[in-house]
């Protein structure tokens, strides 16, 4: 059912969405201060549900492009979002209709209402992902063949360009480099869609799942439960560790934050920390969290103990969501807010089911990203 | 006086090109076989003196973006070229009437020609430098204030890019990453303007300029004349320096072709090969040669010799013309081409003096390029 959005809706939204985001999608704060300024100065959007979309709706989703450690130092400017979704349909010959989002990453889930408030134009309740990936043909309308050229990318200096591309990669490559080129963040549209062709490959009602995550977070808080396993629970997930970070590279390279965490702690379902071996979990991240493997380092003198984890143990990878919160708030940890000594707990949920499917794997997988090994899901965990 | 360009008149032209494009402008070679190809595809190609242009004329610009390393290696496809046009036209919903030169350099004076086959449109005698140059907002429109964009650009794999900068450089930027992306060659269009600006900006008669230096040499060679001293006549130039290459430093870096050869040998005007000195000239180019320099080496034990050059004495710059020619043909030696061992004569001719205007000389003498010295010219040797 569509209706309106205000100001303060914008808060469980953009919580919801920085935990979908997986690490990555930008900073859920300059999201929230982003959208808040567009909808104080054009009043609520319409957050419209796919069915009440028209088959012949024009559809353009619109996002950010970059590196999110440069996108905390250098904002967005409110114009450019919907100068790229202006730039599209002007080379397009087409009226926009509807807006909608790339992914469902903090940043990137209220984007697309800052376009839409200034271009009055109602956003359609879906994302291109169902979570947050780093490069531009990771979207489930490339599983169903769409092509996301051509697309436009634009800047806060002015700056517009347009690609059109023979191939998905293509338009990937070049918009990357430009990306970089622009100071390493720009605003892109692209994948421009029927209404049709978004209720069929987009992935559904992710603006109010992120809702649902955010409000779970804060009523968990208000009551004093734990908000980490409430929203576990709502993803139908699992926790998998957690502890201190003690270890952190990350670099921003090729127009993307690239890095690696590691964490000191323990693993979930220990009942208290074994005292004869030393637990540490691995996180890589491009942008977002790729995989997360688990490592036990047997102690100098190592006692009688309990069983330990299986030494380099993979215990999540893409298409899964990984997910870094705060130990006690439960609050997301986007990988350019990691630090050093912070406590957090990892949780994996499981994506669309789409994504598990061997297009979708050949898209978003392990072994897409260099890494030699299959997806390991927690999805068969589900009730 | 309008007239039409056979496959027969394009050799004097292409070697001509390859002497105006001062090292650069791409290979002349290839730009023959690819001209060649297009008028026996399509036929004749009319060449129209810029005075019986239309002031309403839309006229597009054309030419290649890269590094001319790149460009002998891996051919350009014929399409491309008019694809760049066809696209800027769709852009800006314009029907081009007339194409023309961006840079009278090899593969660049002969470009045009293989778009206006395709596209069935005349091309104007004219070029935007009088010479080449290695950045795209290095032309004399620059210089009254027009804009380089909108632009597009295309490769030979299908891919179209469009650029709309709020100025000259930015599209420098945008456009050069780009061409590296597409394999550090492209092509691309821009500077589209009206006939009236055409004749105002440009700078004109330079493809008639160029056949004629091209049938100079031709003609010397026939009468057993020095087909050098034909051609630095024809361009009011002066020898300055001719020798062998001794060493050579060439990369390929940041989309461009960069480098340094050093030529012993004899500074033009000496009458015979001083015994107790060592002459070096050095030749800096990006794409095109930038700066001439000379000096003199003592010899061991110094004779009383004659006097010498002075040490680290600056011979040339740009914007004049620094063109390297084998020492024999006269034919031009692109900077690709130059090779250890070669003998080669250096001349300097003086540039459209509208290049040696402040607003020029900011755009492409010396300093713009990094060498902190003042701009020096052959010109006031011109009777």
């Amino acid at each position: 059912m569509s209706r309106k959005l205000e100001v303060a809706d914008l808060d469980d939204i953009a919580a919801g969405a920085a935990v979908l985001g997986t690490g990555g999608g930008g900073d859920p704060y300059i999201a929230r201060l982003l959208a808040r300024q567009a909808l104080l100065e054009h009043g609520p959007v319409t957050l419209v549900d796919p069915d009440e979309v028209p088959d012949d709706a024009t559809v353009f989703p619109v996002g950010m492009m970059g590196a999110p450690t440069v996108m905390v130092e250098k904002l967005p400017s409110g114009d450019q979002a919907a100068a790229a979704v202006e730039a599209l349909a002007g080379y397009l010959g087409v009226v926009p209709t509807h807006v909608t989002c790339t992914e469902i990453g903090g940043l990137n889930a209220l984007l697309p209402f800052v376009a839409a408030a200034r271009l009055g134009l109602p956003v359609i309740d879906a994302d291109g992902m169902g979570r947050a990936f780093p490069e531009l043909q990771m979207v489930m309308p490339s599983v169903y063949g769409l092509s996301a050229s051509p697309m436009s990318i634009t800047d806060e200096k002015g700056n517009r360009g347009m690609f059109d591309t023979p191939d998905n990669l293509w338009a990937e490559r070049l918009a990357r480099t430009a990306t970089v080129e622009m100071g390493c963040r720009a605003t892109i549209s692209l994948y421009s869609m029927t209404g049709a062709q978004a209720r069929e490959t987009l992935v559904l009602r992710t603006v109010s799942l992120a809702e649902l995550v955010g409000a779970t977070q804060r009523r968990a808080r208000a009551a004093h439960e734990d908000p980490v396993t409430a929203v576990v629970d709502v993803l139908g997930g699992r926790e998998l560790f957690s502890g201190t970070v003690v270890d952190l590279s990350r670099r921003t390279t090729g127009g993307f934050a690239r890095g690696t965490a590691v964490i000191a702690g323990v693993p979930a379902g220990s009942p208290h920390p074994p005292a004869a071996r030393t637990h540490t979990a691995t996180l890589e991240f491009q942008n977002e969290h790729l995989v997360l493997s688990a490592r036990t380092t047997p102690a100098a003198a190592p006692g009688a103990g309990e069983p330990g984890m299986a030494v380099g143990e993979v215990l999540a990878t893409v298409p899964d969501l990984i997910c870094t919160v705060e130990a006690d708030t439960g609050v997301a940890v986007t990988t350019e807010r990691l630090r050093y000594g912070q406590r957090v707990r990892v949780f994996a949920a499981p994506a669309d089911p789409r994504w598990s499917t061997p297009a979708g794997i050949a898209l978003v997988g392990p072994r897409y990203f260099g890494y030699d090994i299959d997806p390991v899901t927690v999805a068969a965990d589900r009730p």
